[in-house]
């Protein structure tokens, strides 16, 4: 075997997957596991495994014909979403509406948009009442538990709708920049958040971020309604929901980094 | 904390520096390690890591005056050489003398051309006789310890060079691609080639490759001389001399892969 050595401080298998990508970079024919393990001293194993999680990021591709790998479109397009809304809501269509009949609470999905969270899915409460459908609508991201959570995790869409001023929809709405920050804050303290009353008077909301690999968020789901049933007698998001929510988007984002199917 | 996970069989921080990289990549605006933490979810010391890493390999770069983070050339020109040539050899200027001083024989370092091995620094052996310089000198890869080497790590170079023909330099020359390929396999299983009059009747090399980050193969340092210097009476190369080789070489890797001065 040749060697392969570990510099102190530096992560081995980020430095050797970057070889990896210089590897399938330096010339215009595909190469196989071998041809890489033996150019990088490492065992077949070590490298096969790099691969796979290189492909499963979009970084790399493995022709299905030759067993080849080459750069991937993920790399060559990195600038792009890390997920497409349609397969987004599709894998969590199932989860959603799972939440729906176990929290007896209408559902919804949202992603970041330049004007708010656009809602991409919505799962009517299961009971008999009548409700109107918001897919398609898009909600202030300072004022809803969606949008909240979607801006914990991005600062620069946080830092712009701190920007471009915060509206007041209710007396309750966060309309200070360094409110937002502290309550942005505090959803990555505990992983999820909620909005009592900040958009809509008598309505509440609870969300949790859908994460796929590396922590990357890509959207949020949450259950929305009468603040009564959200919230118990103090206006404190209800527990026993909050965990069918995170527990939700936990599923989600399990299911939304495994194979592709 | 929010939370993030590893997939079964995917390497976690491969996973998340592509996800450092998505982000640096779908924002104008540059990052701070915390708002990268926050994104991902994870704790400040570990997206510093993957920071350091990944600056490391050139995929970002931080400015040196607001700390921030943004992609580095070295992804945006992932088909570029891994390290430049002048680099190279200012690294391995030093080693090179200690080489040749300590083996009292020539040295050379070589990296892989179009046309064979370009020499881009020779130390002459240290003693009275008259050498000639070699460096610019371009010479048979398939016929040369260096270049069997290179070849080894270097698959598609391998191939072109069989495809391309070996010509016979000797009666021991390397001519068919399956020899070659054997020879080459046999350098890879032990770090280190050596040729043995089949470049220049008289004359044998040993030389090892120099590697950075993730064992790319960058490349080779080696002795180069009278074949009854170089080898014993039964025309192997000296054990002593391929350890000083192979120490000098893993010496070198050891510098390139260190912080840049």
């Amino acid at each position: 075997m040749g060697y392969s050595r570990a510099v102190p401080g530096m992560i081995q298998s980020i430095e050797r997957s970057s070889a990896v990508l210089r590897l399938l970079a330096a010339g215009p024919d595909r190469l196989r596991v071998k041809e890489i393990a033996d150019a990088l001293g490492l065992p077949k194993s070590t490298a096969h495994g790099i691969l796979r999680t290189l492909e499963h990021v979009g970084f790399v591709e493995q022709d299905p014909r030759t067993t080849r790998y080459r750069l991937g479109r993920g790399l060559l397009d990195l600038g792009g979403a890390g997920m497409d809304v349609n397969e987004l809501r599709s894998r969590a269509l199932d989860w959603a509406d799972a939440l729906a009949a176990r929290s007896v609470e209408a559902v919804r999905i949202g992603v970041l948009d330049p004007s708010g969270v656009r809602v991409i899915h919505h799962v009517f409460r299961p009971d008999d009442t009548t409700q109107a459908m918001d897919v398609g609508l898009v909600i202030p991201a300072h004022a809803t538990s969606m949008g909240k959570v979607l801006l914990a995790y991005d600062v620069l869409a946080a830092d712009a709708v701190g920007r471009g001023g915060l509206d007041a929809y209710t007396r309750k709405t966060v309309t200070t920049p360094r409110e937002l920050a502290r309550d942005l804050a505090e959803i990555r303290a505990q992983g999820w958040g909620c909005a009592v009353e900040e958009w809509e008077p008598g309505r509440a909301g609870i969300a949790a971020p859908m994460r796929i690999y590396g922590g990357l968020v890509v959207g949020a789901i949450g259950v929305y309604g009468p603040v009564e049933r959200i919230c118990d007698s103090r206006l404190r998001p209800r527990t026993a929901l909050v965990e069918q929510v995170c527990a939700t988007a936990r599923a989600v984002s399990r299911d939304l980094t495994g194979p592709r199917s």
